[in-house]
């Protein structure tokens, strides 16, 4: 159904059956039930209790919302089923610029959705284990600084691991719905130990009442974070892919819509009340010293008892499963850069497979941003959520918008099925204009609460990712092949750089020896006399038959004088070509890296800026390097979503088939790389 | 008389006259002066006002002291004029582990005199601005990156302006050394602002006090840090380089005890009263919301006046002078570095001239530290020197030490002069026994107050240092050329690896040509269907005469279907050489770096694993590479301690006369590297 371009039936045991794909995309989503209903009541809560009345009108519009998110995403899920999610719609149907608006919007979000998720989870281990509270900003810190370190390290995210605490997450929290539900229809309604606390509420002006219900549902609104996830992980799923991914889709938004309805329900029963300031709760004595309790943790001690295994129990899972959701954000941030990368937008090395020093620095990178933000807000939920809606809702309603052109240019495909593209299009339309009007609401309540920094950071990724496209396009055209282009290189000299006559040296000597260059000579330049006596003395005990150019060094320099020699050479003979043999260590150990190849690297720099010359490295495998042969490839972050092998599988060895030869030799028209010498060559030793 | 390896007559000019190396060595050493006094009153003043009485004998311990420590200084200068100082001596005379304790306490001082200097600074600062005092960590953070900021950028020591502050100071602090003794001597004693306040003393006994004065004495000992700055910057004095460095040395060490004796002095006539902890002084209402005035600012405003400008000035010359020598620590640590590097202690990297990258680390490394220490000790000078002196008397002592060894070695030399050298011996062995003596007492009573963190710091870099040693060694042994050692290559196969027919990649076709191989093919990985389409086609088009192998892979990797295919050539041909010829981009900018090269970069890792295999480097130079040719060197930290000139001047074409060509070849029993074929080569094109 979907293009596959790898061998099938190999690659399809890598790929994720859906009871493994919903806990591992919906960490993100359903995790954010955590702190959606919290946030909306607290809010609400600023007006005064009588306010929490409008609690159930304010959930319903989430809950509609969130379902035409869902089934939104479902139509995207269908047409783009490659995982480049909202940026791909938009990129495609909107444009570059609206693609890269989606990009900045999308790389700020995986940033806020570690930090929201850390913050969250963080909260709720407060909640449970009250004395950890003045370690507040240290915990948020310490378990990004662990995240970080899983993710360099490598882990495969497709382990069943990763699925046993969302399950628990779901059903623990699923539990205490039912049995709070329960203990209400007989009689023994939970009691939330905030309860009794009541608020003074301001007298609000009619703007301002209108103005407070949008503030709260556009807290509310966090709920819906993460829920393009499955749309980015379509890769990932067990074939058919589409259908499985919408399917685990819809599962997903049921859970979500039941958990949050029942999580507000539940919280609005039991009268639990969170404010934004702990010291506005009239009655709570301890406001200033004690942590205030979460709202799961309120709940779960009212529906449970406080001191409950099931207490514990749901703390731990609420704690886990937003701590995996952060772990989401750091397998996004290489795959979305790898498809940026694609496209031009981000330096090419990112859609390099496997370079694991890049996805290093992109998880270190995230993984210090997260801190730096937790940092200056002190962790605080509240104020993080402000910044996190707003990039959400930007990727939200771009890639919708997509979604409509998308379905207006479908129309107007000859023999197109109007009826089912009609039914498509309106659903994405009425999910473009409700996360539109979710944006313009957000902005304007959330826009001096912090989301300003959103407003700055997101230009800058823009004018970045800009800038990198405009780089690579420049250079490819400066390295486009045109019919001016000519070489012709003529003559072809070797020198090989000695500066002890050791093992490595010695191997480039007989490469350049077994190389057959039309001249060679072996270079030392002398810039202490020992080692060049040193060098002479071993030159004759070992009988070498390459001439020996010693060349003074006044000035200490390595590289100015083969560079003078070289130039030298050149002005003689022509435009020759010289190659240069130096010896390269290879190690085993990173460290070991630091120890050796400097003088080299640097030596190798400056002749590379000498007309002519080639470097040839001739490798000398230190005995640590063996360690390299023995290194397993570790998953990198991303990979399980992108639906790709842990690693090439190189044992099989490759059947002849796949090497084709393909030998060009037409007339003779060429651009300076032909010449007559090219046929000397092909008769093999 | 001291063998100077570069062409004399050019380099003069470079070298610095007495006039200039007085300022620029002197500022570390005389800069202490602005925080001794003030440590050695405040430690007497802990037992009350009384103590004060025994100031002048403490602060004439100091003096002696320093007179001991310049004399023993003058006879290593002499002894050892290589800029080596103290680690030389004791690694020559006591062996390797004792110059390598010398080492790490040096490195520790580097930190700390940066982190002492910038803490003072900053004090001095705030006692001219007190409104500046809520920002004591910033402002001293901000001087940090400064100073690590100038260092990195590189700047010439050398240059006058360095120069200007160390003489404004000496004469501005004389000047008020005279001054404020002329007032006192016509009756019109200067009197500081603190002099009215009183200090309760404790009931102290015998034992507590003599551990006070010692106390006192060791803080008094910080103003000898930096004399050895003389000892270590040898190589960049004129000649006679020794004479000058003696004469310099000497009348370094005449300022210092005039500015130190003179101010102690002052403050005592004055009754300037710093206390340790500044609510301790009796009748101060604001001590805990203004700043305590440095001991420097309080004689300044009682000698000049409050806000005259002799007061500003003397402020802004001792933080200038205090900067200065923080910027000493920047230029000593690379030349240390350089020094160890040499003796195979220390990474070699670290040895080779002008590495910008090596030095960057080292500058960036040497602010970090710093700036985690005046953090964590809040910038607080009294706890700092603490830290300081430990190091610096280790090192003393040790020098100091090796010296005695040194001339007891030369007296046993037949022929010497007994009578200098027994003079020489005696005034070394003072001073080892004197600082040896400090050092005891330092560390007895700085030990709980903070300096552990130096018994910490310096076994573990000494470990680091042994580790590096041994490393280098066994790689030495591993690389060593042995009878045995064969090689002896036969075959000569060269691949050119094309991404996309672009420039870069018939330049390197085009020297693959040039090298005349005995076979030469084209390969091309194939991981996109329609880019390899395109090569195919325009590899017809072009009409390139060199058979090009398409090799599909099916996992997408770029490296393994090369390795696998030379493997299997190798399996066929036996020990071949395959040269791989790969295009390197070369760019102007660093952040073009983080653009190119990646890919190339991991495929070269991979294919320099397999045996028998080159890398051919074929720089291509983009228009942005011009760059690097306008690039003109810059200063590196050190460069003027070690007496080089600033740049390898490599304007001049370099005399034939240099140029010494030596071939060697004496009859065959060679080591695989000598064959037949070696002949061949010598005809030229």
């Amino acid at each position: 159904m979907i293009g596959d371009p790898l061998p099938s039936e190999r690659l399809e045991g890598q790929l994720l059956p859906k009871h493994l794909a919903l806990p591992i995309f919906a960490s993100d989503p359903l995790s954010s039930v955590a702190y959606a209903p919290q946030e909306l009541l607290m809010i609400l809560l600023l007006g005064g209790l009588s306010f929490l009345a409008f609690a159930p009108w304010v959930a319903l519009a989430v809950v509609v919302l969130l379902v035409t998110v869902v089934l939104s995403y479902r139509q995207l899920v269908k047409a783009y089923p490659s995982g480049g999610g909202d940026y791909e719609v938009a990129h495609k149907n909107l444009g570059e610029k609206a693609g890269l608006v989606v990009a900045s919007a999308l790389l700020v979000d995986y940033v806020m959705t570690v930090v929201v998720s850390v913050a969250s989870g963080v909260d709720n281990i407060i909640s449970a284990l009250p004395w950890l509270a003045p370690f507040r900003v240290e915990l948020a810190v310490f378990f990004v600084i662990v995240l970080a370190a899983v993710n360099l390290r490598g882990v495969s995210e497709s382990s069943k691991a990763f699925a046993i605490p969302t399950y628990i997450f779901i059903g623990s929290v699923f539990l205490m719905i039912v049995v709070g539900l329960g203990q209400t229809i007989f009689g023994t309604a939970p009691v939330a130990a905030s309860a009794a606390y009541t608020v003074q509420g301001e007298q609000l002006t009619q703007a301002a009442i209108v103005l407070l219900l949008l503030r709260s549902f556009a807290s509310g609104c966090s709920a819906l974070t993460g829920v393009e996830a499955i749309a980015n992980g379509v890769p990932a799923f067990r074939l058919p892919k589409v259908k499985n991914a919408q399917h685990t889709l819809v599962i997903m938004g049921g859970i979500a819509i039941t958990l949050f309805v029942g999580l507000t329900a539940l919280a609005l029963i039991s009268n639990v009340h969170y404010a934004e300031n702990p010291c506005s709760l009239q009655g709570w004595a301890e406001c200033a010293t004690a942590p205030q309790l979460s709202l799961m943790a309120q709940i779960a001690a009212a529906v449970f008892g406080n001191s409950t295994i099931m207490f514990f129990l749901i703390q731990a899972a609420t704690a886990l499963v937003l701590l995996l959701a952060a772990n989401t954000a750091f397998n996004g941030f290489p795959l979305l850069g790898s498809v940026l990368a694609k496209d031009g937008y981000a330096p090419k090395s990112l859609s390099t497979r496997g370079d694991r020093l890049i996805y290093s620095n992109g998880v270190l990178l995230l993984g210090l941003a997260a801190i730096l933000i937790l940092v200056v807000f002190q962790a605080n939920l509240t104020v993080l959520i402000q910044l996190y809606i707003i990039g959400v809702f930007v990727s939200f309603t771009l890639g919708q918008t997509g979604m409509v052109r998308h379905w207006l240019r479908e129309l107007k495909t000859p023999g197109a099925h109007r009826g089912s593209i009609v039914k498509s299009l309106s659903i994405n339309a009425l999910g473009a204009g409700m996360t539109g009007i979710v944006l313009v609401v957000v902005t304007i309540t959330k826009f001096t609460h912090g989301a300003w920094i959103v407003f700055v950071m997101m230009p800058i990724l823009f004018l970045l990712m800009m800038g990198v496209n405009r780089y690579y396009r420049d250079v490819a055209t400066e390295v486009e092949a045109d019919p001016t282009t000519t070489f012709g290189a003529t003559g072809d000299h070797a020198i090989v750089l000695v500066g002890k006559v050791q093992k490595p040296v010695l191997k480039a000597l007989d490469y350049a020896i077994a190389a057959r260059h039309e001249s060679l000579e072996a270079v030392h330049v002398s810039i202490d006399d020992e080692e060049t006596k040193q060098v002479k003395k071993d030159w004759v005990r070992m009988n070498i038959q390459v001439p020996l150019r010693i060349i003074q060094s006044p000035y200490r320099d390595l590289s100015y004088p083969v560079i003078r020699h070289v130039k030298d050479r050149r002005a003689e003979h022509g435009s020759e070509v010289t190659t240069i043999y130096m010896p390269q260590y290879i190690v085993g150990h990173w460290w070991e890296s630091l120890l050796h190849n400097h003088k080299a690297r640097r030596i190798r720099q400056k002749l590379m800026l000498v007309h002519g010359v080639t470097i040839a490295l001739v490798p000398w495998l230190l005995d640590s390097s063996d360690l390299l042969y023995g290194r397993r490839s570790r998953p990198l972050p991303g990979q399980d979503r992108r639906g790709e092998p842990v690693r090439p599988v190189p044992r099989a060895p490759m059947p002849p088939a796949m090497i084709t030869t393909t030998t060009v030799a037409p007339p003779p028209v060429a651009p300076g790389v032909s010449r007559p010498a090219a046929s000397r060559r092909r008769k093999r030793k």
